[in-house]
Formats: structure tokens, sequence, C-alpha cells
């Protein structure tokens, strides 16, 4: 059976970056669906080994190994952060350093929300096609990228997500590249992913203006 | 404005359970709507503080505070987890103590996925309407459920999800409770939860048998 074959097969190796100003989402929606796969290794990384909390700062994820020890992963995932988180990122060195080094040996490099500003700062978008959360599109031009406003965009052996929920979608098209559309089928049946958002504002197309104004201004704010 | 007419009230207090077991989205879903709320007062809690580790094992999320230390919560959320983490739970009468003693003081006691199952042994569910993931649907008359084929269902104040990813749903629903129908459109463009499932398999209803099956036998195992 599908699970039989698989067990004799190499593990599809899966580094996920985990930091401190972390959108949890970011992080759990593509893991939700890579880790109902057979025969996946997922490692959670960070600078140093150790919690990380969200940018609200009200929930820890741990990173279990530092991104020192891993190398050699078939598919690298950054995750979005708030402001403080991204900022932080795209200004250290060494992160951005594994991040390319990761990438030329990864079959994908993958980003949800804001974590393509990442893949952005360590020059992985140059002249490519790329997404963000619609708040962050401006920015990825600074990094040669075009934004397409589309859940997951792909380009060539990159892939970027739009904001948070996102992550989901690109989970699942992750999951169809390295375990086929059959099991992706599943996952996304098992992750019951028939989704009815309750109020339908959930793009600058679908809100009005008094909505994005309250998505800008009117949320909590953390820094 | 919003965030500062806030400030002088009250927080809404929110108690989230983490469990060795766990499905992360069931937990990270309605946090990540919940925490975009200006002056909300998240708490992880565990049986006892510390790392919770997934079913597959792969991510560890932080139980902050353990449940001894928590009461007095406007909202109690118990996400759902794989069938060895749900076993412990409702086998486990300090954990069910609590989920009571905790409804009983909350404005609104919430489940994600095989969460129900739990609010369902701490006999909270009886003569309601509930839901859960379809592959636990048989299991909520055993509690005197009734099971209902929604993303919501809501029975006075006791509100259960439906699969994995409803859990979002969930969160956006508890923000308009708490903090109103504005603040919960914003939430929800903040999330950008335009939702696009790539498969459109993402129910049983939707699914054909093969890729049901395959959803049950054919993805990861773990116990």
């Amino acid at each position: 059976m599908l699970c039989g074959a698989k067990v004799t097969d190499e593990p599809t190796k899966i580094a996920i970056l985990a930091f401190d100003g972390i959108t949890a989402l970011d992080l759990v929606g593509p893991y939700e669906a890579l880790s109902r796969v057979p025969n996946v290794e997922i490692s959670v990384c960070g600078k140093a080994a150790g919690v990380c909390r969200t940018e609200a700062g009200t929930l820890g994820v741990v990173a279990d190994l530092p991104i020192s020890s891993v190398s050699g992963s078939d598919i690298l995932l950054v995750p979005g952060g708030g402001p403080k988180g991204i900022s932080m990122l795209i200004q250290d060195g060494e992160i951005l350093e594994w991040i390319r080094s990761m990438s030329r040996e990864a079959k994908w490099t993958a980003s949800v929300c804001t974590g393509s500003l990442v893949l952005g700062a360590a020059g992985l978008l140059e002249n490519r096609n790329a997404t963000t959360h619609w708040r962050a599109k401006d920015f990825l031009p600074r990094f040669g990228a075009t934004y397409v406003n589309e859940r997951v965009v792909e380009s060539e052996k990159i892939l970027t997500a739009a904001g948070v929920t996102a992550g989901i979608e690109l989970g699942l098209r992750l999951v169809e590249k390295i375990a086929g559309l059959e099991i992706a089928r599943a996952v996304e049946l098992s992750m019951h992913y028939d989704p009815k958002p309750p109020f339908g504002t959930g793009s600058p197309k679908k809100a009005d203006s008094e909505t994005i104004q309250t998505a800008v201004e009117g949320l909590a704010k953390y820094s």
C-alpha cells in the first residue's frame, strides 16, 4: 500500500525556520499539511534551539535544532512574522546565508506571508514573480521581485504564499509535489479544508475601506 | 480610536488547553484570530507547564501555565488531537473537572475537531447540537450530542468546530462575540482568509471514495 511503499524510501526532509515574532499560523498551516504525508522528516529549527514566541508573545513554539546543525533538506520553509521579527531576520547575515545555502540544495524553497521578504533579503527573488501578505506587497519590488496577487505563486523551485492562511494552500501544494495528487487530495480531506469564511472580507478587494482601515489601525499592536 | 477605547477595559481572558498529541492547527487557527483582537489575554495551559508535542512529534508548543493556576477565563478553548492524545484526555479526571469548572465561569466554551469529544466526556454536550472532524462524528452521540455537519455549531454558550481548519472560522466567530463585527471583519482580512483549496476535496461529500480511503488508510500514522 501507499505507506508500505514509502517506508523503504529515504524520507523527505523538511526544514522549517522558527524565530521570535513569528506568526504561528504561517508555520503551522503548512506543517499541518506536510506532517500528514507518509515518510516525511520535519525539523523546526531556529538561530538557536529553544522556544520562539509569537509577535503577541502569548504562544511559544519550539525550535528543536539550531540552524547550524540543519542542512541538505528537500524543502526549506520560511514562515512570516510581524514587523519586528521580520526586520531582525532580514538584517541577520547568519540566517540569510543559511537560507541561501539551504536553498541551493533544496528541491523546493517556500515562504508564507512576510517570509517572502526574508527570501528576498537573501537574494532569492530577483527577477521572480512572488507573493506575500497584502499589506507587505510594496516591499517585494525592493528585492527585485514582481508581486502577484495569488494565494500561492510558483517560480521554478521557489514557492511563495500570500498572508497567514495561504500557508495551508502552500502546504497542500508542496504535499502534491512530494507525494503526488492522490495523497494531496487526501490531506486536504484529512484537514477538513472546506472553508467558509464567515465575513467574506479576507482580501482587500472583498473588504470595504472601513474594514481595511480597521485591519491596519484598529487591531492589536505589539512591539 | 478602537485600541485606545479598549485599553481601559478589563482584558478578555482566554484559556487554551495544550496536551501531548495535540493537532497544532486546532490550537493555532483560533489563536491566530483571537490574538489579533485588542485587549485580550491569552493563556496556553497544560496539565503541567512545559512543552507539548504534536501527534507526529515534530512540533512542540509551550503550555505556559499549569491548569491548576488558570481560572475565571471568559473563553475556554479545547483543541483536538490524534486518537492517543484524545483518549488520554477523556480518561483524565483532573482535566475533565477543570474543563467543567472553567466552563461554568466562562462566557464561551469552544472546541475544535476532536476537542468536542473532550467536552462531551466532561458532560458538556448532553442534549446539544455539536460538530467535530468528519471521521469522529459517530462518537458524539455517545456523549448525548447530535452531530451537525457545519463548520461551527453554536449551542447556547458552547461552540464546536469541525475538523482542523474549521478552527479558523471558530476563532473568527469568537472574535465577533468579544469584539464585535467590525473587528471580526478586520481580523479575517488581517489573516488574508480568502481561501482557495487547491483540490476541492475538503469534505467527504466533495471527495470520491478513493480519496476518502486514502485519507483513512494512506496518510502518516503515529502512535
